[in-house]
């Protein structure tokens, strides 16, 4: 038995272990997790929430290493959470203690915690915004969720931050890569990292042209900076703090923080509904029902759209 | 309007203009969609369909046209759907006409359709098998499902096959990628393409190894044949004929056709049914009731998980 109550309560007061475990709990889909969701709900709001996606390559555990380091000297706790999409190792245990963070494994004001799964669809973005509720619970100022690589699932996971930083680095292709992906809508700042190379200020201007930054803007408009950054000696990193808390600053100013979170949670809610919609229809798998509706399609007397229907209403009928 | 009974009569007759439309038919979800699958239901259901699988550069697309002109020979008309989940481009129109099914382009026996899209997840996974029921209704007997590239979705259309084809080539490290894209154990028939170059006794033998095909079976199990190929010049592929021809006997024998059928049936039922959920959820956005849920979430009042219950239960009682 896990006692629910007295986790939370324990992770409300910082203690690492206590964070750990409900992260496991609810990236488990364990049979507490509805019991830690709701138990956590009203401890949630707080944390300010960054999303780094970029490359592999470009240096995203670095920089958020650095960045950690940037918010503990103003006294931020702070909460990060590494994705990793397309690993095949599940829980923390196997990634969690990092050797590019270590600098902060001892420090009572970090949390971090790695993710990783390549399970059904849709499991890790269902997963990742669960386990942001446990750091966001626990106290944490800042949550930094680092994601790894670029692709479809990345952009999700980067959907559930406040603010997206995309990065980059020079001589990599990045740009076209990035656009490809469709990750460069997504960012609010930008970073070009490794920024000591050659070709960083070509990465810049190229980013510049493709994201259209010189063209005019309505006023009020969110102008995404870009940043340059050499996040292995630090070098940036207070900038991009800055550029981070303007964002945040302006989207509280203009109410797009709350819009944010509304269609975040809104999104989540939908996501979960289909979830438990499916499930509803896979127990019916070697149900009489369904059965009769396959094999009325293979003899070909009725067609998968009208059998559809019927499951459907079947369903929704009180089924 | 289209008049779809006429559509689907000229289809029944062979008419490879009424076959091109109704496959867009299906393909883009338009609103004749259900009206076209309810026609075609009756007469689907006689085609064998076999689908090959395997890494770029194997040699998919000659070896697929090589098995047409194979079965040509015996009289059998052919469907062959080429399907790239990871082109942007959807519709026939820019990838139909390929150069190296040229030879049976002017073939009244042969109809050939590529399909394209990277929509929405699922969305090929759908399409292809409402392409497949065209094609059968037309009168194919042997309708040939090439999928370009290995992946979770190449998996799911393979099973959508009779008989799953698994090609190799020697010397590409394809047993190793086929064997981390969960292909090899969907293949009934193994071909071992380019077999005049090095290294294709040792493809075989690894993937005779992989596979644990030198380990005694069961009595009536099936032992998937290995069979090598250099299907530029044509050579084995009546061996690939064959292989095929006794799988389908074998699974009449034992029931395993209607088995697969059925399953197959039953999956795409759920998959419908599941999109048509979806759908109606999706149609909830910006309505007033998922609005309420998400803001009750960003305030903490509750969470996602007792949201999706509410949006749940609201939908299955007459939402």
């Amino acid at each position: 038995m896990v006692d629910v109550p007295q986790l939370v309560e324990q992770a409300r007061q910082g203690r690492p272990r206590a964070v750990a475990r409900l992260i496991s709990l609810v990236e488990g889909a364990s049979p507490e997790l509805r019991e830690v969701m709701a138990a956590l709900a009203p401890l949630t709001g707080n944390a300010y929430v960054v999303g780094l996606t970029g490359s592999p390559g470009v240096g995203k555990s670095t920089t958020t290493s650095a960045l950690v380091t940037a918010y503990r000297k103003t006294g931020k706790r702070v909460g990060v959470l590494a994705v990793d999409p397309s690993s095949p190792f599940s829980g923390g245990a196997l990634l969690g203690d990092r050797v590019r963070m270590s600098e902060h494994a001892s420090d009572p004001g970090v949390y971090i915690r790695s993710m990783a799964t390549r399970g059904h669809l849709g499991g890790l973005a269902w997963a990742a915004p669960q386990a942001i509720r446990v750091l966001d619970a626990a106290g944490c100022d800042v949550i930094l969720v680092e994601t790894v690589g670029v692709g479809q699932s990345e952009v999700e996971i980067a959907g559930q931050a406040d603010t997206s930083v995309v990065m980059l680095a020079p001589g990599m292709g990045d740009g076209i890569q990035a656009a490809k992906a469709g990750i460069l809508e997504i960012g609010d700042v930008y970073v070009v990292n490794k920024a000591d190379r050659d070709g960083a200020d070509a990465t810049a201007r190229e980013l510049n042209h493709m994201l259209g930054l010189g063209e005019s803007r309505a006023p009020g408009d969110w102008r995404p900076p870009i940043v340059k950054t050499v996040a292995a000696r630090g070098e940036g990193v207070d900038e991009v703090v800055e550029a981070l808390e303007k964002h945040r600053a302006w989207m509280e100013e203009h109410g797009v923080l709350a819009e944010r979170r509304h269609s975040r949670a809104s999104h989540e809610v939908e996501t979960i509904a289909v979830t438990a919609l499916r499930e509803r229809i896979g127990d019916l798998r070697g149900d009489r029902r369904l059965d009769a509706l396959a094999e009325r399609i293979v003899s070909g007397e009725t067609d998968p759209y009208r059998a559809a229907d019927e499951l459907v209403d079947g369903l929704t009928n009180g089924g």
